[in-house]
C-alpha cells in the first residue's frame, strides 16, 4: 500500500512543490567499513592523476594546497588557469574571502577600480559558459539514492557527477572542496583568474550556475581554518588581513623530484562500488543503526600519495 | 514513459543498491529571494527562544558562540547540559578537537586516565539513548524534495525534522551547526559533559546513533576558523594548544540586562514556506539556473536578534 502511494506521487504531474516520493532506505548487511576497502584496494583500483592537472598553491605560511583540475567538465575554463599558473598572471595572490560554511577564494583580488594585469597569451577572455557538459561519453555509475537537486547522481571519470537524462546534461556538483570560477553576474562566466573552493555544507544550489573546475585534494585545511572575512560575503577587505599566497603553480612545471604524486580510486572499479557501499552503510561498533543511503557530497572520491 | 520506469523502481521490492528512483525538479517560477522573505517575515512569524534553551559558550579570547538547545529531542541529555552549565562541573573546558570537514568538539577533555569532577547532583550519569523520539505529536511540514538518509525530511517546531512513518520514530538531522553529545562506544550514550557541533558537509550517518541536543545559531565561526587538531580525528593532544574556554552558561541565569535574546522563525509559517522555496529556487540576476530543489541541511531555520 505505501508502495502504491509513493508511485502514486511519482505517475502524478509533480507539482513545483510537492511531497517527494519516499523511498526506504534498506540497510546493507554485507557492507565494509570504507577506510578498509580503501587500505585494501588493488593498485589497479587507483589513477594517476596528470601533473598537468595538478595546480599548487603555496601559502606564504609554507603549507601547501593541492587541487586536481578537470578538463573533463571545463576545459576552456582549465587552459586558462593553466596559462595563468604558467605566465606569472597571480602577481600578488592572496586568499581574500573567507566565508563561514560557504567559500574560500582566491586570486590577485584586484581591488575595485584596480588595474588588472594583461591577459596572458592564450587565455580566453571571455569563456563559454562551462556550467555541465553533455552526459554522452561519460558513462556514470548511479550513487543508488535519490538527490534533492538532479534526477540522477553517481560517478564518472573519478568525479562526483550529477545529471539530467532528458536533457543529455550533466555537470560536476558543488561539494565540500569542489573548486569553481568566481563570476560577476551572468552572462560573465568568469575567466578562472578568481577561483574559490567550497568550505561548508554543499551549496548545490550553485550547480549549473558557474563553472566547476576541480577540487582540492590535499591540504585544504590550510585554508578553511583562516578567519572569516568581517566583510559581507565573507571579504577581507584590508589587504594586509589576506592570507597571502606565495606562488601558484602547475605540478607538471616542477623538476620531476620535487613533484606530488597523487592517485584517486577508479570510480568504475569494484573497489569504489564496495566503497560507496560502506560509506552507505557505516559498520563497526559506533554504529548502532546503518543509514542505508548516502549523499553524493558524502562520498567523496579517495585520494592517496601515489605508493 | 519515464515515469512508469521510475514508478516501476518503486513498486519492485528494493534491493539495498537499487537504483533510486528518477525525481524531476521543476523549479518555481513565483519564488523570492530568502533574504527578501526573511527580512519581510511579519512578527507571527518568529518565536523566542527560551533563555532556558539557551547555552553560551564564552571562549577566552572574549568570543561567545550561542547554542539553541531541543528538549524537544533530547530532554535528559539537555538537563544534564544545564546542570553541567550550573554546577561549574565545566572547570577548564577547551576545545580540543577540530577535525576538518566533520566536528569542533570541547568539554573538559580529561585525558585517558585523567580524573573527571564528580557528576553534578540531578545529572543522569548513563541517559537513555535519545538519538530520536516519537513522530508522534510534531505535526512535520515535508520539504518535498528526496533524501538519500530518510523516508522523509522538514521541519517541526523550528527544527530540522527526518522521520520515518512507518517506525513512527522522527530525528534531528546532523547538518552544519548541529550540536551533539560525545560518547564512547555503545551503549554508552554520554552524559552531555563533551558536546561537538558540525563544522562540515553533514555528517548525516551519525543520524540516529548519537544523542543530537541542539544548534549554534550565533559565532559558530570562532570555532570553526580554529587550526585543525594534528592528531588522529582532529583532536589536540597537547593542552597549551586547545581553545580555551572561559565560561559555559545558561543564559536565563545571567542577569536580565546581559542576556542577549534569539528568535527563531516558526516553521509552520507562511514565511517559512515561502523561505523554503526561495531556498529551492534562488533567483535574482546571479542566477541562471534554479535547482527546484533544496537538501533539508541546505534550508537553515532562520534565527535572528530579538528586534
Amino acid at each position: 500500500m505505501r508502495n502504491l502511494i509513493a508511485a502514486m506521487w511519482i505517475l502524478a504531474a509533480a507539482p513545483a512543490f510537492a511531497q517527494a516520493p519516499a523511498w526506504r532506505p534498506v540497510p546493507a548487511t554485507d557492507a565494509v567499513e570504507p577506510s578498509q576497502t580503501i587500505a585494501e584496494a588493488p593498485a589497479e583500483a587507483w589513477q594517476d592523476i596528470p601533473p598537468e592537472n595538478l595546480l599548487l598553491i603555496d601559502l606564504a605560511s609554507g603549507q601547501r594546497v593541492a587541487i586536481e583540475l578537470a578538463p573533463l567538465f571545463a576545459p576552456v575554463h582549465v587552459a586558462n588557469i593553466r596559462a595563468f599558473a604558467r605566465s606569472g598572471y597571480w602577481h600578488s595572490p592572496a586568499i581574500y574571502r573567507v566565508q563561514d560554511n560557504y567559500v574560500v577564494q582566491w586570486g590577485n583580488g584586484e581591488e575595485e577600480g584596480g588595474q588588472a594585469p594583461p591577459l596572458p597569451q592564450g587565455v580566453v577572455a571571455l569563456p563559454p559558459a562551462e556550467y555541465g557538459r553533455p552526459l554522452q561519453g561519460l558513462s556514470p555509475r548511479p550513487l543508488g539514492f535519490p538527490d534533492a537537486y538532479a534526477p540522477l547522481v553517481g560517478h564518472a571519470g573519478g568525479w562526483p557527477l550529477a545529471w539530467d537524462p532528458e536533457s543529455g546534461r550533466a555537470w560536476l556538483p558543488h561539494c565540500y572542496g569542489t573548486v569553481g570560477v568566481a563570476r560577476d553576474l551572468a552572462p560573465d562566466t568568469g575567466s578562472g583568474a578568481e577561483l574559490y573552493a567550497v568550505s561548508g555544507h554543499a551549496p548545490r544550489q550553485l550547480d549549473r550556475n558557474i563553472a566547476t573546475v576541480g577540487r582540492v585534494i590535499e591540504g585544504f585545511e590550510h585554508m578553511t581554518a583562516n578567519r572569516r572575512g568581517s566583510e559581507a560575503l565573507g571579504f577581507i577587505g584590508n589587504r594586509v588581513d589576506r592570507v597571502p599566497i606565495a606562488r601558484i603553480s602547475m605540478a607538471a612545471d616542477l623538476p620531476e623530484g620535487e613533484r606530488p604524486a597523487f592517485q584517486s580510486m577508479r570510480t568504475d572499479s569494484a573497489s569504489f562500488a564496495a566503497y560507496v557501499k560502506g560509506r552507505a552503510n557505516r559498520g563497526g561498533p559506533f554504529f548502532a543503526v546503518q543509514a542505508g543511503g548516502v549523499d553524493v557530497c558524502n562520498a567523496p572520491v579517495p585520494v592517496r600519495r601515489r605508493p
